[in-house]
């Protein structure tokens, strides 16, 4: 069995978080120069561990490797959110070099290799997967054309300029290269914290269907329109809301979840009665029929809605992902692992975060390994693994990695 | 009985829309060059009625009759809100400077007199009732020199010396002068308009409590937290919301009304719990009592969302005005002349806007007429009157005036 050197884990993860350094976690926004020093650090990483290397038009760090044999790709994203955690995504990247490097050591599997990819801009500074999706062939270059920064509006064009990628070619997935697909991350939630298990087996990555409702009303003097005679867009939207968080319950399976992140009533004044509102939700589940219910729940909900007037109420999909399955072998195989590192302190679980290993997987088999997040705190800067089951992860994450590529 | 000019009123209306004119209706903000043209024109129109005008030093327009005897003093506003209706204010001030025309022509009442007040900023561009407060010396430096711009930010000493008002000499209340302060104004509201009445006698103008209620529950990611683990500070203002238009109804009086008219989820992205929240939360009602049973209710949901969590409430008063009770042999000499001009067609009803009659009611008795906003419809350029209604206001308003004067 191949051995990770978890001194040699620790510091390049520490290392890392020197890119952007921010309180006790990191500010690495995509294409920032601390993203940029962090990717040809990663590059340089990898042709240490005996990979070449390259970075390309859009960012990823791919590192190849010269086996012959059979191969599995590994890896996952390098920025960060903005002010947020010291491993969300990184972990996955050190974890993926860590074990090319561990197999390279072993001496075991001459022929076998592992390649890493570093994926650009899975948090969506400008384009959700910008760079899972550039690999996969799922990105067209209008995609890219037409993306902006979500913070100050630069086109991603430029952006790619000021980070000196302009001109470098895309590295695209060739086919049939690989067995499949690796990729470990932070849970993000509090599901193995607060039950002390320490590896999630991930069954698949939910989906995630979007809503913009909107009701329109008559706006008006907040003291002299009466109640009788008022269309208040905002009492209407407070309804509506209201009757998912009293109905989403009693439909919901286990996994599921549902949020209301962003309500605005206009004009947003004290005394004036909203004329219009709006409100954006959305629900995940892994479950393809589970996403159903609650759509026709929430259709059904805004049909009464618009029944019962005042309020005109309209629905508009943001979008439907679906659920991406992760495969049923590579699932078996990260708990056979598991079960030997962390016997009894393994479960299989979806994740309700999205991963680029829902890109990869529309190309070949992929399966994922999720660690503990401490208080299931993800997105800021306090988001923290302790360091016996960041080690525990990557053992687990190694041993699979070597599972599937020696299995005949 | 004095008699008005009709046509002379509807000139001067139609004259004083030209100053700002924005479609259908003015943009005439406080202290605007539009705004500052139409006061000096209004002193004009006051001297060739015979009185003696003065713009002061907060832009009141103030004119004096030279009357021995009883006087009167009648008045309103004459900026508008921005991009609002031609009547909003106006109306009051042209009715005002009738009704001294009036009178005077009439030659019956030598040694009676009213006074004329336009008032700076009833709409609270930088500072509510700037003007009548200042007039009834219920302002101090210190307001005028914190107050700026709502739009944009100017300090009112800077947009008084802008509009050339600096130095000026602020006119204050002659203690003992005025028998009352008599104030017409278009309704805002619909209920003259759906009812087919004429004219509002105002019993009062409604109190005014508003609230900021903040919660407090935690920021998370809204794929990976569990529903279970969640302080979704979203959900519990929609709950607490939800939970006052369910209730208030129930304890509601015949003119309460009840808005919140603005909700703020933070960070208010689409995929992030809300970690806080706020809305701003008001109720208005003519009757003190009613205004204590709805803050008592009000306090005893945000106690009920505390006790249930997982959010912590907190409820911050931003004001509490009490209503203003209209003097009561105002109100039964309005009705009066209202009985005379429109028989039938009047009804006694509170305000439930804000007038500088309340100022001017701290300190003398006062009394407001109503008449009909088409479709209830106020501050929009679409707010209107029609011809017929606004000529029998103003007959109404000054037999009111002339009975006050008269009487014994």
């Amino acid at each position: 069995m191949i051995e990770i050197n978890h001194d040699r884990l620790m510091d390049d993860l520490h290392r890392a978080a020197d890119f952007g350094r921010y309180k006790t976690g990191v500010h690495r926004p995509t294409f920032s120069p601390q993203d940029m020093d962090a990717r040809y650090w990663l590059a340089e990483k990898m042709r240490a561990a005996g990979l070449a290397a390259t970075v390309d038009g859009v960012g990823n760090v791919i590192g190849r490797s010269n086996g012959t044999g059979r191969k599995l790709l590994l890896g996952s994203h390098s920025e960060s959110q903005n002010h947020a955690g010291w491993l969300d995504g990184i972990l996955g990247v050190i974890y993926a070099i860590e074990t090319a490097r561990a197999l390279g050591e072993s001496g075991q599997y001459p022929d076998l290799g592992v390649d890493v990819g570093v994926w650009a801009d899975e948090e969506n500074h400008f384009l959700q997967f910008l760079g899972s999706r550039s690999f996969c062939n799922r990105l067209e270059e209008s995609d890219i054309a037409g993306a902006r920064n979500k913070d100050n509006g630069t086109p991603l064009p430029v952006a790619l300029r000021l980070a000196g990628l302009e001109g470098r070619p895309r590295e695209h997935l060739e086919a049939g290269r690989y067995q499949g697909y690796l990729e470990a991350h932070i849970e993000q939630g509090d599901y193995l914290d607060s039950t002390g298990l320490k590896i999630g087996v991930v069954t698949s990555i939910v989906g995630l269907w979007q809503y913009k409702i909107r009701f329109v009303g008559e706006q008006n003097h907040a003291g002299t329109t009466r109640m009788a005679a008022r269309k208040d867009a905002g009492a209407a939207l407070i309804k509506l809301a209201g009757a998912i968080d009293d109905n989403f319950p009693k439909i919901a399976g286990k996994w599921s979840v549902w949020t209301t992140g962003r309500i605005d009533l206009m004009p947003g004044l004290r005394s004036i009665i909203p004329g219009e509102s709006v409100m954006v939700f959305q629900f995940r589940d892994a479950d393809p029929a589970q996403l159903e219910i609650f759509e026709q729940k929430l259709l059904q909900l805004v049909a009464e809605s618009n029944a019962a007037g005042p309020c005109r109420c309209e629905i508009e999909v943001l979008n439907k992902a679906m659920p991406m399955h992760m495969d049923d072998s590579f699932q078996a195989t990260i708990e056979k692992a598991a079960e030997h590192h962390a016997p009894g302190q393994h479960v299989r679980m979806p994740s309700g975060a999205i991963h680029d290993a829902q890109i990869l997987a529309t190309q070949m088999p992929a399966g994922m390994v999720f660690v503990p997040s401490i208080g299931g705190i993800s997105h800021h800067y306090v988001e923290n693994t302790s360091t016996d089951d960041i080690i525990l992860g990557c053992r687990v994450f190694a041993t699979a990695a070597e599972m599937l590529l020696a299995q005949r």
